[in-house]
């Protein structure tokens, strides 16, 4: 098989053949199929598409590059949990041990961040003595004793889509419906979970700029995992603006912890809520309306807290550092409505990239990002602010990156006179 | 300025600005632009094209990528010739010494062959002892004795395109229309000629299948060449079938050299008499009709043959080589045909492959090509055959490369009942 014929038959509209794809993927692993190759075809995939049976056949391919993970060892149904990615987004922190604290086993592997969406594995690093590279029977522990762990995607889980998703993210070619499918669903299979929930954002913050999208790459996501034999289902959810009231590391973990102590804001209760109800779901634990009232239960009585607090522990880390504000950076600048008005529009990615600004987040892999810098947001889309009114606060470490992040931030928002129409936080839900 | 950003502005159908034009061929040549990027962005500008604007700027770009040649020590206004590559295209070996002998200096860099199509270079070391590698000066020599002179295309000109060109070859991106007229004008315009006359064929052995699109690209290549100070003209010609009747390269040679002796086939005639033609016109040597008269008389008195005589001795060659028959693979093997008929089509695209296997192409670059290796041609579309007529023989310099050959020489023709209606050799002219 030669890869220019298969770039060409992509290139020309054509269904590549289940060999032609193993053939790219083996490529891809062993290193014969050179990076030019790959993006043009990643480019020519990003123009024509791949139709349900290639994105299937992508995905499993992708998903045995590498070996699976043998949850085996651990007994029950588990269940994982996946964001396409948004601002602010730390549900995982809350919705995850409340699925736990409801019986369901969650071994649960993290990416980093990368642009102005933050990774769950980064936030961890905020709890002071926290590990999140834990060895095979470190992880297995953990999830014996807390009901969940969180730790660091290891490089063997689906290597294929590691080398890929390097390329698509500096080529333009991540925005590609069933790229991103196979790109998820392939770690997903190799993690080795039964089930998977997954978070599909829509809005301006988001991979899907659209409802529409969404459901379409949900559907997408909700079918191959099927094929594979794992039970997955989908939410739709708002990523117009930042999900909650902070974006950064640790100060969403900060949030984290206040919404699963029975605080926090609406949104972020109201989503980790749903989705871990959804997982409980899957685990087969009763009918949607049980597992929600399980999941609330959870929340409000402290156990979903405590089996945090216990995986904390367990991963080297100091429990009772839960419960205190996190230290933050130490120069802070607040942002002043300077009118009166409604706050009409929050463009969540440009909200992300004030914080990258602030060192929050990364523009390039491996570059290292303050934990301690972020945004504090005390308006939100809908709220009537009066001029002077602090519509948030910045913290950073370094006093001069300050004033370009506020500039970025201030450039986010939109005012109007009228009070804008609140899109639903979750738009609709997809297979399960 | 970003690579990503680019590339992305390409895929979204953006416009490229100068500066972002300018960026991509510095980063082609300093090596700063990676490959993988490079290709993303040439699938991008496959699928969204480019305006005339950004075609022209990335060809002048491209030409001052690297040194141009300076002629200035050649008197007399100097005139190039192109062809956008064909099955055996063996034209330069003819038009050019006509020019040479109207009196037109021609200093022609030519590059090797790679795929069905033959390169210039690659058939003119058929010639015993001839050099294709010159020193600058020993070319000026030659053009300045001979009034013209072949030799390789040198590393120097136009490296931007040298690095894309090797790029577009293994990721499917070759048949792009502003692509294919910026790497051919960019090295037209660096290669320091006044005039060019380019051959784009159109049929199926070359790029452009069809006579609407083989005029797109020549208009595009004319209007590219004319913003660079040039006079360009192109003439749309005919590779539906493979040009004379013969594949190779000791083998054109060979017919190239009848021809110039007053011989060959009544198509490499006519083509070749045409350009030369068409040469000398742009040189400013009276009108079209006297300039066809004066290349015929050249062609006729014997006086263009002499010219590429005295080229060949200059050049370290044996001029009294070219009057005898070439050496030829010693296993041979006649294509006879299996019933009667008339010969109505014959896949040019698919006979210069079959030329490929016996040795007499490459296809992939550094390849070694065996000299001696072709085929000619006894039927060509048009004539009818009857069964056990020799269809054409085959040249190789192993026997066990005859079969596969032969097979795919056979696939690449169909017969009829009914003779079929020929397109006309040289279907237009655009520019000059």
């Amino acid at each position: 098989m030669v890869m220019e014929e298969i770039i060409r038959k992509k290139r020309d509209g054509g269904k590549l053949s289940p060999e032609e794809i193993r053939f790219v993927v083996r490529g891809t692993v062993d290193g014969s199929a050179p990076d030019y190759q790959l993006s043009a075809l990643l480019m020519a995939i990003w123009f024509r598409g791949m139709d349900p049976e290639e994105t299937a056949c992508l995905t499993m391919e992708m998903a045995d590059s590498g070996p699976r993970a043998d949850l085996s060892r651990i007994p029950g149904f588990k269940v994982d949990k996946h964001s396409t990615g948004g601002v602010g987004d730390k549900t995982t922190l809350v919705a995850v041990p409340i699925a736990a604290a409801c019986g369901v086993p969650c071994p649960k592997m993290s990416g980093r961040g990368l642009g102005h969406t933050g990774g769950t594995a980064d936030k961890l690093e905020a709890i002071p003595g926290f590990r999140t590279g834990l060895t095979e029977r470190e992880f297995f522990e953990t999830v014996e004793q807390a009901g969940l762990s969180l730790m660091t995607q290891t490089g063997e889980a689906a290597p294929a889509d590691k080398r890929l998703y390097a390329l698509r993210d500096v080529t333009a070619t991540v925005d590609s419906l069933p790229l991103i499918a196979a790109s998820v669903m392939s770690k997903k299979i190799a993690s080795g979970c039964g089930g998977v929930v997954l978070d599909v954002k829509a809005g301006s913050g988001a991979f899907m700029p659209d409802v529409q999208s969404a459901q379409k790459l949900a559907r997408l996501m909700c079918q191959i995992g099927e094929q594979a034999g794992l039970k997955v289902s989908a939410l739709i959810t708002n990523m117009d603006e930042p999900l909650g009231n902070t974006v950064g590391n640790a100060i969403e973990v900060e949030e984290a912890m206040d919404a699963l102590q029975g605080g926090g804001p609406a949104d972020l209760r109201e989503l980790s809520l749903a989705l871990a109800a959804e997982m409980v779901f899957l685990a087969g634990k009763g009918s949607r309306k049980f597992c929600r009232k399980m999941a609330e239960e959870a929340l409000e009585s402290g156990r979903a807290f405590r089996r945090f607090q216990k995986m904390v522990s367990c991963q080297g880390g100091d429990p009772e550092a839960l419960r205190r504000p996190f230290p933050l950076g130490e120069f802070t600048m607040d942002i002043l409505a300077e009118q009166d008005g409604f706050l009409t529009r929050m463009e969540a990615a440009e909200i992300g990239r004030a914080a990258v600004l602030l060192g929050a987040g990364r523009s390039r892999k491996d570059e290292p990002i303050d934990l301690k810098a972020g945004i504090r947001i005390f308006k939100k889309t809908g709220d009537f602010v009066r001029k002077g009114d602090v519509l948030a606060e910045l913290y950073a470490s370094k006093e001069s990156l300050l004033a370009q992040s506020a500039e970025k931030y201030r450039n986010a928002l939109t005012f109007g006179t009228e009070k804008p129409e609140l899109p639903p936080l979750i738009a609709g839900r997809i297979g399960g």
